[in-house]
């Protein structure tokens, strides 16, 4: 069984009539990161590809450029506890500068008043990949076919319901990286932790899909990583539109059946002729 | 319109034709909570209910040990700005204890290595309140009609479908309290936070609904509130239920139609006869 998954016996009810069984859940262990022998940060996760989450939490959050800052990612192991492959140390190459603490992610505002969404936007816009000049265009129907095309790249979810995916795809809708976890913004870093360990950032002309919601964290990450499209099956809140209005990302969102909203820079989405849109 | 709400022009696809149509995004801004002027943290939040959630959220946190030790929640208003009121300060009163930051969410943990689900658990049953001693008891037919009850309360989630809901219910499954919000561990802490000030902890007999995922923080957040059931329409975590299992908490998943999974405590769920559980 998958280091994700852990069996476990339920009562099932149906019809009015329980029965024991036996049930598979999605694993969550916390993880704590530390970047320079500093803890920057604890999340809840499922074990697996925690050096890219690792990578990728450092890239999208801004503690470093890129994945050649990172020197190695080791798990520590002084105690030999069995709680050591839950923290992960980031050592950064000579020369580079140890992030400062108000990049943490609870520590984003200033200590004056005023945070708001404008100031979130503001300090995502300093750290953003150009998106705006990206000239990917996706079709409609590549779109439409992205959730099923994911699902069956999957390895988890089938069996748990209970993780949230995050997938690359190229413009003609072909999976390049899916990963799974209980946490979406952590299978977010996880698929661009991905693309930052293989030299794929920035991920220009690709779309990056979310099995969920569509929030500002997801839309900051993806900027961050120079993804132009983003794709979910959920809404997305007014923050992630207004951050991708802002950038130039395109924001689809209720991505079910043939269905879609595009909230965004729609001239990326090519639709078929007849449409309103198509006719201008 | 809601203050939770905004209206915004999408293209709206359909069988492959795009309609420009107006559309209302669910809000999400940020929320800087600091407790005796110190900042504990920032979270995305939906507007709204916002005294509820900076209480619910020291107390689910530990930082306070209850309502009692809040003079005031103020909003700060020292430079007149537009983002003014996405800064709550919490005043304790004379003698409470300022929060140890190692309080803070993001920095539960010790310095040491050896971070892993069983010191999450330990952390975390130090604050719990007593449960395993609830004597209530739900029937099966009461837990299926839960999420019915709780969407025929909810506000804002028809209209935008981007919305977390966090209820708490009696055992006859009368709705007492529904928050929602962008983020589901807020719509928890509103709903918690609503209880804290109406003097109604610990939630003694009570039911928590989570119209998503049951993760360890929800799990944590209920204990810590003296909830005794918390039932979901989506899976657990495999920590949520260890942790639910070790302080006596019932968890309830998957809870679709007539159907659900009773994880921990089944014998607070009451089926009807001729089900192998009631037969014994």
């Amino acid at each position: 069984m998958s280091q994700g998954m852990r069996e476990r016996r339920v009562v099932r009810v149906r019809g009015g009539l329980a029965r024991r069984v036996r049930d598979r859940l999605v694993v969550e262990e916390p993880l704590e990161l530390r970047v320079s022998g500093r803890p920057v940060g604890v999340t809840m996760r499922t074990p697996g590809d925690d050096v890219e989450l690792a990578v990728g939490y450092c890239v999208t959050e801004g503690l470093v450029r890129g994945h050649e800052d990172i020197a190695a990612v080791r798990a520590c192991a002084s105690t030999g506890g069995e709680g050591d492959y839950n923290v992960l140390s980031v050592d950064l190459r000579p020369g580079v500068p140890i992030p400062d603490r108000s990049l943490d992610r609870l520590h984003v505002t200033s200590s004056s008043c005023g945070v708001c969404g404008k100031s979130s936007i503001d300090a995502v816009r300093v750290r953003a990949a150009p998106l705006g000049d990206d000239p990917v265009q996706v079709t409609a129907a590549t779109l439409a076919g992205v959730p099923d095309r994911v699902r069956a790249a999957q390895r988890v979810f089938e069996r748990t319901g209970g993780l949230h995916a995050a997938a690359l795809l190229g413009p003609d809708g072909e999976v390049e990286c899916v990963r799974e976890d209980v946490g979406r913004h952590n299978a977010t870093d996880k698929a661009i932790g991905w693309a930052a360990m293989h030299g794929r950032l920035p991920l220009r002309g690709t779309i990056l899909f979310a099995s969920g919601r569509c929030s500002f964290e997801i839309v900051q990450k993806a900027a961050v990583a120079g993804i132009p499209v983003v794709v979910a099956v959920s809404a997305p809140s007014s923050l992630a539109v207004e951050l991708a209005e802002e950038l130039g990302m395109t924001i689809v969102g209720f991505l079910r059946g043939d269905g879609m909203n595009v909230y965004t820079r729609p001239d990326r989405v090519v639709f078929d002729a007849g449409s309103e849109e198509a006719a201008g």
